[in-house]
């Protein structure tokens, strides 16, 4: 339905019926074969899928829109990771580790990243993306950097529904990048089953760059690069964590939060990472935590889509940015109350 | 002006124009008057201009605002400081002890209170008010509980209209007491200048009741009841607090939260707490983030406000809660995709 209001649109008054028909029809086919050839693993069509629901073209958006629609019932069935990390903990060399041990071991894995240049801080994806060569060559594996631009409200929405794509292309695995600044690892979290911060030894000091409240947002804290002359530093950062995390809130209720050391140039500690992770889905789904955990995520990322384009389409009214720019100068000179500004702008009605 | 917006919108076509002057006149009066008793520090009425400020009563609201934009110039020299902590840390007993010190020592002190009753958590704040009666008393200090009702928001408006009210008034010092869970204490770090975060021995346990991240909103935390066979105790948990603060990130950009043992019932360590807030002014005042705090705290409340009435509008609308939890339903069931949802309350323009 969608997807035929969306080639209407894209045609209106341009073309005769007999042309949209024939569009609306290549375009169906194009679903359908979208549809059957992510259901059969194709990486290509994957790609294809995702560019369409990242295109800012309402045509292709609808379309992009009606085929999710048609693969949800297939979405769901991943264990969902959000890594997080100071830049230079090695987040991509621990990812492209991982990932390869997990692909290499049977799972498929997608990894996607919430590109850093839609929020408050620098960094490439793409240059992540090339440090992960040989995890990107691995047939079980599928790797995908965000839009590199768009607010972070709408990364997000892609990044999920380029989450919901992977796992209904039989990804079993999401590994989920972001760095620890700003707000991208808040709304990591949110559409995350397990979340895990990356750290150097030397316990806290790195951590001032990064968001507050960070270490409890995560169910794991590695403590990466813990090999050669490093690794006796890393082992009492871990032992200065552990203390830490015993004083702080889990970021999920029913687990203790745990930091584990790992070398990613040595191989070690993935073992134990993944046993974490195992024994974490175990327990949240027993207790159920797990499955109310992704309801409530579906339900807070409906709330603040909503909320956002509420609050973009006000803004965006003729006037309004200005309207708002002169009300604070007269607030913070305190010839205004704020809620007389507020009337102003937003009469009671 | 407002002030006669409000009378007028109260008798439209009930009365005829000779009235609508006589109430003008009236209530320009009592404006003039309270401004006057206000400036003068009459606690009566103080209170009397808060309850307007509280009043759901259209007219009562635009007066208010007409007298506290009349008040604004007086406003802003106070130390605002947030007092928080786990049911139990006795917030009261120290909010009494600290304030009678302070208003023995010349300060006028106003103590506000976020009520719980319109967060997510219980505890009553009128037997807060109780417990602290010699501070009632006296005649350097002012007690106000917050209105028992309301949103959040609403709260939060109220509160910062209270103590602007209160700093009009001449109050040097204004204590804000809010209970450790749910969103309250972000509101007050969001109103204030210093916050205080109230804990027992044992660090960390107590914590667990508390919101992720809270230890990363004091400026200070207060070890409390360090008295008798506790002191030993109390001191070893100042000493594992500061050990774990050095790990967090500062709730103030150039300042390092720091942890105080606090006896009540001894009346010791006020005079560290009272010098530790003097040392937080005097280097925030001079680095300028004193000024940019409290200018940033206005322009978040305004667009708090914005954002809480867009919402709140939005949603009194007819039929759109129903709407809602219906495409809830249906994004639960896996029916359909946020993104449709999404355009199905809010359709793109």
């Amino acid at each position: 339905m969608h997807v035929m209001d969306g080639i209407e649109s894209r045609h209106d008054g341009i073309v005769g019926s007999k042309r949209k028909r024939f569009i609306k029809k290549e375009k169906k086919i194009e679903i359908d074969l979208l549809y059957d050839e992510i259901r059969k693993g194709s990486r290509l069509h994957l790609s294809k899928a995702i560019t369409l629901l990242e295109s800012r073209a309402e045509h292709d958006q609808k379309a992009g829109q009606g085929l999710l629609r048609k693969l949800l019932p297939n979405t769901g069935e991943s264990i969902r990771i959000g890594i997080t990390g100071v830049p230079g903990a090695g987040k991509s060399t621990f990812i492209e580790t991982f990932g390869l041990l997990l692909a290499e071991a049977g799972h498929k894995v997608a990894v996607l990243a919430i590109d850093p240049s839609s929020t408050v801080t620098g960094g490439s994806i793409l240059g992540d993306k090339t440090r992960m060569e040989a995890l990107a060559k691995h047939p079980n594996a599928f790797i995908r950097p965000s839009p590199s631009s768009g607010t972070l409200g709408g990364v997000h929405k892609k990044t999920r529904e380029t989450m919901l794509l992977c796992e209904a292309a039989g990804y079993d695995i999401i590994l989920i990048e972001t760095v620890g600044v700003g707000q991208s690892e808040t709304v990591v979290r949110g559409m995350v089953d397990f979340f895990m911060l990356l750290v150097l030894t030397g316990a806290g000091d790195e951590l001032q760059g990064m968001k507050k409240g960070i270490m409890e947002l995560a169910d794991c804290m590695i403590v990466h690069k813990a090999d050669g002359e490093n690794l006796k530093l890393a082992k009492k950062t871990v032992r200065e964590y552990r203390q830490i995390l015993h004083f702080l809130q889990p970021a999920t209720p029913g687990w203790s939060t745990t930091a584990l050391p790992v070398s990613s140039l040595e191989r070690t500690g993935f073992e134990t990472v993944w046993e974490t992770i195992e024994t974490f889905y175990e327990k949240m789904e027993a207790s159920g935590v797990w499955h109310e955990r992704r309801q409530s995520q579906t339900k807070d990322w409906f709330h603040s889509m909503i909320r956002d384009r509420l609050i973009d389409s006000f803004f965006s009214q003729q006037g309004k940015k200005e309207l708002v720019a002169d009300l604070e100068k007269q607030l913070l000179t305190g010839e205004m109350t704020v809620a007389s500004a507020v009337d102003a702008i937003l009469p009671m009605d």
